[in-house]
């Protein structure tokens, strides 16, 4: 563009509780790129997020010397790639299209289902039909993650012994918001999803990267309840 | 699997009118790969569907030497790699990172838009409260197809010179569907976006693969036709 001036470095536009962000985190910090995080405050998006991500505005945009990129899994792809020669590759080596293909198939589960069960949980009105909702979401919450908790098996991770693409696409949306799932729907995934639980648990025990990139419980609980009141759902 | 049988070959599990079906025999066709099409009936889906699609059970699965692929999108991208060597890829190359993000934002904000409003144009009850719904899917379609327009601006595809992973993801949603689309919902693709209309026309007539591959216009519309029967919206 005409007067555009070059950037160098890079640059994650975020939300500190979003947890399609906590998924760039982990992958930027696994490959250990330097970046600098600049949050994104919901009401007032700033003039460089509408610009990097005219069509959804949303975070996370990753901006790698000037140059944007967007949507969480896509970003993650491109980490990958970028980022070849350094670190270990988030999705199974190229020579095994079978791995790959499946780890991209779960994770095209994940979005299309846990957001949309969370969501039910969390920002469903005060009152009768709300809660209607909150047990529906968290009846399918529960459902969806026994279907994951199934694929996971007896392994370690969804990959096999180390951490991989499915893990961080999924582990966002676990120990972060328990606190939440639990307060808003009563729900305990420990409980109800042991093996699931400890899985999440052994992401943050076993990799650094992931236990420095997932946003705080409490925070997270703390974020959703501002959010409720900016939306009108509570008084 | 104890006892299983080896199988060779590539098999297709379709259902002639799913768009993303359609994607796979795209870009099959282009790869020059040879395969067998089973059709699928939604009221009776066959043991091998959902023995190879056990969590979704939906189509389309790309069975290669007995081992299933599942999503469409996930289908196209291991297609692309598991047949590099062969014929023209279809998202951009390697090293440009930059490109192939793109290309899959597009392809993940094309899965996002345009199948929840296309079905609220096609699958709306009837009455009064159906008309708002096509009404709003209607809308709602000519925004993102306008979108996408924009995207695609000047150039022939969305990837440039040649057909590449956006068209291939895009283009089934298009003239498969328009006599659809103008039927349930008044909607006409050509007048709303010409631009965009012109570049379906184009994908077509510039690409055998692509003619080859498309669902028929009329027996699209005598399969929705049917299933809103089958669900109950036509008396």
């Amino acid at each position: 563009m005409e007067g555009e001036m070059k950037q160098t470095g890079v640059v994650l536009l975020n939300s500190s509780a979003s947890p399609f962000g906590n998924r760039v985190r982990i992958a930027l910090a696994r490959k250990g790129v330097a970046y600098e995080e600049k949050q994104e405050n919901l009401p007032a998006k700033s003039p460089l997020l509408l610009s990097s991500n005219p069509v959804l505005a949303q975070v996370p945009v990753l901006i790698v010397d000037g140059k944007p990129v967007c949507e969480s899994l896509a970003i993650l792809e491109f980490i990958d790639e970028a980022y070849a020669g350094v670190g270990e590759p988030l999705l199974p080596p190229a020579d095994d299209p079978f791995a790959r293909a499946r780890a991209r198939f779960w994770a095209a589960y994940i979005d299309a289902k846990v957001p949309e069960c969370a969501v039910k949980v969390w920002r469903s009105p005060a009152g009768a039909a709300g809660s209607a909702a909150v047990e529906e979401g968290s009846k399918g919450l529960v459902a969806v993650l026994r279907t994951l908790e199934a694929e996971l098996g007896g392994r370690r991770y969804f990959g096999g012994e180390a951490l991989g693409y499915v893990d961080v696409v999924l582990v966002p949306f676990m120990t972060p918001w328990f606190l939440t799932y639990e307060r808003f729907g009563g729900l305990s995934v420990a409980e109800e999803c042991p093996a699931l639980a400890a899985w999440a648990a052994r992401c943050a025990s076993e990799n650094t990267c992931v236990a420095a990139s997932l946003s705080d419980a409490e925070a997270v609980y703390q974020f959703v309840c501002s959010l409720r009141k900016y939306l009108g759902l509570d008084g």
